[in-house]
């Protein structure tokens, strides 16, 4: 599913439709770090008032997306607890340090992240929508659907912005940049990215298997 | 106003409506931290269920005034920057730590300098309101009529939600704690707590005079 090198395991969905409150409850928790994140992101380029439009946005809208799941935290009588450490987050960001700088700002690296995060909460999305018991209500299900939507569109709003932001650093340093060769630049980029994510999300599922939205 | 114990200098309005542009740079960043506060104090109180809903959805209009001021300092061509160091929200939890325990659990006192802020906020709006000149675009007095009457409905969200989290740690060390013992316990602490907000406004005015939104 987009740029995603590596599919998820076809057993997550059975444990994650088999434990749909751990599901829940970490997903909640994706919820606000996904707003958090952007709104770190505003706070480091404030100047870059379209970014800081396009991200505070999404901020809210992961935020309304926060509150929703907690109503289904809340229904079912669970806890939310503490965040867990998020180790796929943290090994992705690692990752987009340790590549060569190539020309490309950090900005461009965080928002490309931000769009395999998206990319991937989306596939383990449509895997639990399809993997969802018969009696499951149709509320969690409708839900579950236009979040797929929701994390599609904002793979692709991230992949949007990363690609304005390397446009802009490219043009200041050689002002007649061409659009193709920003393109080639952005995709060669996320490809890496993806490689990445696509260890990483390997490497998570052997040592710790959850029933989680990412890791 | 509320609880407030000293007036803002009236000077502060002249020059806040003669330096509107700094006015308007430092509001969207007083917005901006008051979303990310009250994000802060959802992630240390993931269990109290109410609180979290409120102040996620405090959270969210803030995000929506930032946006809107935002706007308005993009309409008039400036530049947002770095956010200032805060020194009148950080001085004023500092005194919040500063006090006697008291039984008053952390998350009150941090509700309470909320509330204080919110405050001030309404108070120097209103006077904004007041001074600005009669060339003012319409739509910049109607967007701080619509923010005066918001800072002071989450003044009175703020001061609920401390009840509430007083009430809620002192049932738990006395069942039979009553009302008007937490209520008569959490008007005295948000006295203290005002007592040191009037200090800190008047010392930063003597430092410090500047057209922001509080300090």
């Amino acid at each position: 599913m987009f740029c995603l090198r590596v599919p998820t395991d076809p057993a997550w969905a059975k444990e994650a439709a088999r434990d749909l409150d751990a599901v829940l409850i970490d997903h909640a928790h994706c919820e606000m770090k996904a707003a958090t994140n952007a709104l770190s992101l505003v706070l480091r380029h404030p100047d870059d008032l379209a970014l800081v439009r396009a991200l505070t946005d999404l901020a809210r809208e992961e935020l309304d997306h926060f509150r929703r799941v907690v109503a289904f935290v809340d229904r079912r009588g669970l806890r939310l607890g503490a965040p867990p450490i998020d180790n796929y987050a943290g090994e992705l960001r690692r990752a987009a340090s340790a590549l060569p700088h190539a020309n490309v700002p950090s900005i461009t690296d965080r928002l490309l992240v931000g769009a395999l995060i998206e990319a991937r909460s989306c596939e383990r999305f449509k895997l639990l929508l399809d993997a969802l018991p018969a009696d499951t209500s149709p509320e969690l299900k409708v839900f579950y659907e236009e979040l797929f939507a929701c994390e599609a569109r904002h793979y692709r709003m991230y992949v949007d912005l990363a690609r304005d932001a390397l446009r802009t650093h490219w043009r200041l340093l050689n002002p007649a940049a061409e659009d193709r060769d920003v393109e080639s630049a952005l995709q060669g980029r996320l490809g890496l990215l993806a490689d990445a994510e696509g260890r990483i999300v390997r490497s998570l599922a052997e040592r710790d298997f959850r029933a989680t939205v990412h890791g």
